[in-house]
């Protein structure tokens, strides 16, 4: 994949500091530029909930994080940079003053996203010398979990700098999709504008309250968009007899009077004064950086179960989380929170950095006893991985696979607990490895649990064990080597229930 | 929860079949009517495929399956029934004959929900000499998964008839949500309405293709939707200034040129054979069956995610899930495809039967190493049930811990394949149980793995180990009693790597 080597960010907001977030935490140094006095802060606010959340979601490696520089100027930020995303407020005068300024500061092939949610890139690009590379890259919040982003060229867009966007995109676990013709507020914003407006009416109208709509939503085609999106879920419900059987049922129904869409709501006092306090009575028990939490627990729990969907190829943003982790382990390496960068052979490997998330809890808020297995399970992927046993290896049909595992619990977890892992060898040969590996709490480095596990070297199509190649098992013999200095674990050996 | 005795459907094509199988694995009887030749086929795959989800969704004890009896006219169908169901074609006079039919024969206590999509419930119960207790119960394909029902009365409907549908809707896991007033399309289908019809306008104008607009809807904010609707969304953009200041922000663009609404697109052959078109090149390297596994698929893994939102306490559909799960352990007894419903002690408990679904499958398809334990939990938790340890036990602060666990893989399941658990007691005490579970294909009877584990009783808030109380331990001591004449399982106290 393509990747952007230095980025920049003119304008820290939530949408800015969340871009910020994507771009740090994929490993590339950022340049901020924003004149208002509190965006430092502002911005690290959004980095920590984005990292807390990439902890849940992924235990890919992720690279070192980027350096994040706050600039005094847009001159100074878009220096070297090429990726300039512009995330300022929505306002025409504003931001073309500001994409002025970008474009006369920046190398002219760098390219140069708008965040804007609704402007043309044509107006935007208007007074540009270099109009060519500047496009709308509009995201979602939160920017830092929600893969989209819509990519609109203007009149003097290239087609390359489309393209180039695109690939650029996917190795910050982005989707960039391009849409053919530029019009105002894009795709997204205009069926989230269709729905609002629809929305507004039914409170008005006293149809239902704030709750009731949400419910609604969230309890049906919520849950079918968050896969399939619309046509693909219509095409559904035509059966067999296909599209044009659904639109010829479907159809009809556009001149019933089913919306009131030809009025525009009046959003005055008394409306906004309903909403407000329906709302309130629907979510006001908890603050914004508890619903906010929750929200993004539960984005990472969907995106991971899409990431098993289509029997575990992945689909929708599965697929893309999927796609991004396999750009993280090809980058490879252990863990960017792990101490070592190159396993020191003289003690147990630390693996996997992770953290408790909702998933992983039953409703006692502790971490369930089968996500300690996930977690051991991770920490002997990480050990394959260290010795060439990558993805390539396995899709060309030889692996490693688990044959007995001995775990004792030890401790607890709880939501949000952060955990590290590490493994320590017992003995290898040509078609074997045994290991002990250890999950801790990471802030007291107390043992949670320990794992004693075997696994068997095989050839996955004829389903038999076979002895690895060579040149992995002399990656395996060295770290076998080394970790035979070290005092067998207690605990080693170990049958269920067995006397100390 | 107040339970549906006896259902009635009246109609059964993908929406009244989808009824009849939510009854029929709640375990209530179902008299189904609907002329058609094919009715008895077109239910019957409907109720596989509720099947095959349910396998996936929980393994919470579902009860004996109900029994479907397909008769020759509606008076046959409601006789006897507490709840019907009347899930005929969207037109008005068939609608109106067929609910005078059901009126005139049904018990006069008996509620009438209609799945009408749109139909006002003040037209439909005209004709009524009961209409206080008919309503629109208006559900969401599919049916079986989806929880939402609009629940919606007319001039004549009681609000007492409206709470009763809510109580019983619970019970077979869906959530009745009460409409305020009555309008053409209610809630839900208003909402997709607005947004079908921009839809349309931004393929008739070339803005993008169906595949484009699908991926827009998917990577943002379907994925917000699934879990929080749109008001809590936006209460959160708002920020801590709250819903005045997101109102105060988002107000203005309702008079922006953002949507085409006003204008009703002409949906005429042309629009129908692009969007075909484009649909075909999106999805129709996939049938429409294989489209609908992989729905139900993700909707599953989505609603499972959402079970362990809120820090475990469940959220949004998840909630709803877990309500419902929390009903059918509390009716209590073994999985309904167990083989004995009361234990016989003579051989293993069989326990669980469950299939390996989409999120439990890496991306070669296998079933994922600690999905294995996962299975092995809830064997575990249905022995607890067994003696008395359930969530009431529970709740009020004690419980058995797991310690202990020794895992051999056998074999290799694959997604889709349906699985069962038999568990041993091998020993126990006052504080300890060991014993030897084993999941089978369920197909060939074959042994995929075993776990041998240890559990202790805790006291959960101390946090240490107690004896548990003498009715639990006489419950126990009859089955570790009875496993004591059973042979030592091969296998029995291995620690990992043993010569046999």
């Amino acid at each position: 994949m393509t990747s952007i080597s230095q980025a920049a960010c003119i304008g820290g907001g939530v949408i800015g500091g969340a871009w910020a977030a994507r771009f740090l935490l994929a490993g590339i140094d950022v340049n901020m530029f924003d004149p208002h006095p509190e965006a430092e802060r502002i911005v690290g606010e959004v980095l920590a909930n984005a990292e807390r959340a990439y902890a849940m979601l992924t235990m890919a490696p992720l690279p070192p994080k980027g350096k994040i520089t706050f600039c005094k100027s847009v001159e100074e930020a878009v220096e070297g940079a090429d990726w300039i995303q512009e995330s300022v407020p929505e306002r025409l005068e504003l931001k073309l003053d500001v994409i002025t300024q970008i474009d006369a500061a920046a190398h002219p092939k760098a390219l140069i996203g708008s965040s804007t949610s609704g402007l043309m890139p044509t107006d935007l690009q208007r007074d540009m010398k270099h109009p060519e590379r500047m496009f709308v890259a509009h995201p979602y919040n939160p920017v830092y979990l929600l893969p989209l982003a819509e990519l609109v060229g203007g009149q003097k867009t290239s087609a390359e700098t489309l393209k180039a966007a695109q690939e650029k995109l996917a190795p910050i676990g982005m989707k960039g999709v391009i849409i053919k013709k530029e019009i105002e507020a894009f795709v997204g914003d205009r069926l989230l504008e269709a729905v609002w407006r629809e929305g507004l009416w039914l409170i008005h109208d006293d149809i239902c309250d704030t709750e009731t709509l949400d419910d609604v939503i969230r309890y049906s085609f919520g849950m079918r968009w968050a896969q399939m999106g619309m046509f693909e879920t219509y095409r559904i419900a035509g059966g067999e007899a296909g599209m044009h059987h659904f639109l010829a049922q479907f159809g009809p129904c556009l001149s019933w009077p089913w919306t009131k869409l030809t009025d525009v709501v009046d959003l005055d006092d008394a409306l906004v004064d309903k909403i407000a306090a329906q709302s309130d009575a629907q979510s006001g028990a908890r603050g914004i950086r508890e619903l906010e939490r929750i929200r993004d627990e539960n984005l990472v729990g969907i995106m991971q179960a899409l990431k098993g969907g289509d029997a575990g190829r992945g689909w929708g943003a599965g697929k893309i989380l999927a796609e991004f982790e396999k750009h993280l382990w090809a980058q490879g390496g252990v863990r960017s929170g792990a101490k070592q960068a190159t396993p020191d052979h003289a003690a147990p490997l630390r693996l996997i950095d992770t953290q408790v998330s909702a998933a992983w809890v039953d409703y006692n808020g502790h971490m369930t006893e089968h996500r300690y297995l996930q977690v051991f399970g991770d920490t002997s992927d990480a050990l394959l991985r260290l010795i060439g046993v990558d993805f390539a290896y396995v899709e060309a049909g030889q692996s490693y696979y688990t044959v007995e595992t001995h775990i004792r619990h030890l401790g607890e977890a709880r939501l949000g607990q952060r955990l590290y892992s590490t493994l320590q060898i017992l003995a290898s040969d040509e078609k074997r490895i045994r290991f002990f590996s250890t999950i801790f709490n990471a802030e007291t480095d107390e043992a949670l649990a320990t794992a004693e596990q075997l696994m068997l070297h095989v050839d996955s199509k004829a389903g038999k064990s076979i002895p690895a190649p060579t040149e992995v098992l002399a990656r395996l013999a060295a770290i076998t080597e080394a970790h035979a200095e070290l005092p067998l674990p207690e605990g080693v050996g170990r049958s269920v229930g067995q006397k100390r």
